[in-house]
């Protein structure tokens, strides 16, 4: 779909993918983990995906939560799928922290303060590698 | 778990359960097919659940998505699980409006307008029956 941010970029740092959906780790200082999730296709709601299709998608986002728990050791993990701006089905999976940026509000409230700079430091290769390991073949 | 609010509370009103997880319709007249699905038990993220039960989960939260649709004819679905808060798996089915309260930020963000009061009329009755319609006997 030409018009379409997620049709025409990767949306991120792709760590992982398959023919269906990828993985892409966002660039945000605050949250080191936040991760989405990017139905491959441009596929407007959840509902509009085969039954199948819908499980293979939160398997994999349920991998990247469990991934970024080990990895992060975040306090909560926060899912979102909204698409308002850019209606393609894509999942934000973010690690909160009770002193980050905007806890307990989700991350597009109120900035509550500066944020705490003190997490884990994992690169996007050691990323990449965990989220292929729990993931293994089977998607 | 005494201080949990949702372990002691519905949380809204109930238009649909399983031993599993609830179905409750939120009361807020901006967004008027606004249902949370509640996890019975007290659990904090969706990957301390059993795989197969988070797809028990999942097919409810489709399940409202799908009705949710039907019903209230929204532009978009917003889904999302949070527990910043409240640190009991449950999930944001709301739908969305170009012209809303809030679009096309969260309705966690910031107000952008008085919102529109011209949607559908659908008792709690009428809701409870399309997910059960839905949701068959398989859950």
């Amino acid at each position: 779909m030409p018009t379409c941010d997620l049709c025409q970029q990767p949306g991120g740092t792709v760590v992982w993918q398959s023919a269906q959906c990828r993985v892409v780790r966002v660039d945000d200082p605050h949250y080191p983990g936040f991760c989405r999730v990017i139905w491959q296709a441009h596929v407007r709601e959840m509902t509009d995906l085969a039954p199948a299709d819908r499980e293979t998608l939160m398997r994999v986002v349920f991998a990247v939560e469990s991934v970024v728990r080990r990895l992060f050791a975040p306090d909560k993990i926060n899912l979102a799928s909204f698409g308002n701006m850019v209606p393609h089905v894509h999942w934000h999976i973010i690690p909160r922290w009770q002193d980050d940026r905007h806890f307990p509000d989700p991350v597009w409230g109120k900035v509550q303060r500066e944020g705490s700079a003190n997490r884990a430091i994992v690169s996007n290769a050691e990323l990449a590698v965990a989220i292929a390991a729990d993931l293994g073949a089977s998607v």
